[in-house]
């Protein structure tokens, strides 16, 4: 891991940008972080927009983790910003596009074709950054995983066993063996569900929530479309990482 | 409405009981209340067990509330406790329990004929005591209601203008003519939903979630059983009346 800049926000956070070998990234960390007490981390789930794109929303999340006393960090999603293009995802891309204008259900082959590889490239990436990002001495553990597509945050939580708690938004299309893989979960999960969501099918959202094989499990649904979670909500998974990580 | 007797808890919340015609009911006000000062109100809703049953259950949502800075307020449900049964409410209790021990389904004739004569009579005693409690100098409001059979929370947020804010439990069984009813709520709700809860129908109570007219409606589902709610889950409704009530 490189860090390739370093700058001090307003209210003390410490915002670093690395690169782990191709891939760009963003750490934060709060300004009570040392050696001598370091802090437990965040990582910080995104759609794959590029984390350009995505800075404003994630500093927000970062500057609310450290303000609770955890560094929070984001790596760019293989396919995203200026990385190369992942294989079969702008044909999927374009089919999925198609089919909910045309209001037509998204076939699963387009699901599987858009998320599938995304999971499997992300996943170990996730990985190899947590080896990086815990092996800095001002980070501590343990290690939470929020938001962001949440096929990466449940396979995360099955063959990662450094994180402890995740919050998940049910945001985004599920492949049906997802569902599989949800029953192997065990950590404590937080849910987000926004109830109008657009681009998300309820009945599957509900439906992978109760796979989940956690004994600790709460949904929690909203009023709204995607982008539409309520501060309070915010809040709420807030403490439900505090309530974990501290 | 007649007083009939008063203490002082340890954490100085003041207890009363009262009288309102044949219906007894208890009245906690933080110790910070008075006519210079008049806090809101949170009404305690309650399972059809009788006050003393619930009392303590009862008493530690209205510490909470009054460590929140509200006054909290139960009455003895129609059929419960010391007054006198409901007509036919035992035949439709007999039936519910038997289709239950026998794994059948509870048919909407048995719902209708527990639930609707309850709302039917205990609505308008929960306005009559609003209206007593209402005319104390140290209770100002807004006023909030929390819990209990939810039909009756229902039916309260549609015809009560004077309630802002609602949590609900979705742990009873709802008349298919409370649909209808729920369509018409516009009031702010925090619905806690039991994911697991023997006694109530999953999917009748995610419906009755959607049918809500509410702008701003928040379903949280835990893990558990009826009796299960974990603490947090009565923290994150705290927390729902603190925004609504301050």
């Amino acid at each position: 891991m490189q860090f390739t800049s370093e700058r001090r926000l307003d209210d003390g956070v410490v915002e670093r940008e690395f690169t782990l070998g191709e891939i760009p990234g963003i750490l934060w960390t709060p300004a009570s972080a040392s050696a001598s007490a370091p802090v437990p981390l965040i990582l910080l789930g995104h759609p794959p927009l590029g984390l350009r794109k995505m800075y404003p929303r994630l500093v927000a999340r970062a500057r609310h983790a450290a303000a609770d006393g955890f560094a929070a960090a984001a790596i760019e999603l293989p396919g995203s910003g200026d990385r190369p293009r992942l294989a079969g995802a702008e044909q999927a891309g374009a089919d999925l596009r198609r089919a909910m204008e045309a209001g037509e259900p998204v076939g699963d082959e387009t699901i599987d074709a858009l998320i599938l590889p995304l999971v499997d490239k992300a996943v170990p990436e996730w990985q190899a950054a947590l080896d990086a990002l815990l092996s800095l001495p001002e980070i501590g553990g343990p290690v939470g995983y929020s938001g962001g597509v949440i096929s990466i945050g449940v396979r995360l939580a099955v063959v990662e066993p450094r994180i402890v708690a995740a919050g998940l938004f049910a945001g985004s299309f599920v492949p049906r063996t997802m569902f599989e893989e949800a029953r192997q979960v065990t950590i404590p999960l937080h849910v987000l569900l926004q109830w109008d969501d657009e681009g998300n099918d309820r009945q599957a959202a509900l439906d992978l929530f109760d796979a989940f094989g956690s004994e600790e499990k709460t949904l929690q649904a909203n009023m709204g479309g995607h982008t539409g979670v309520p501060q309070f909500a915010g809040e709420d998974a807030a403490r439900f990482f505090a309530r974990h990580l501290r």
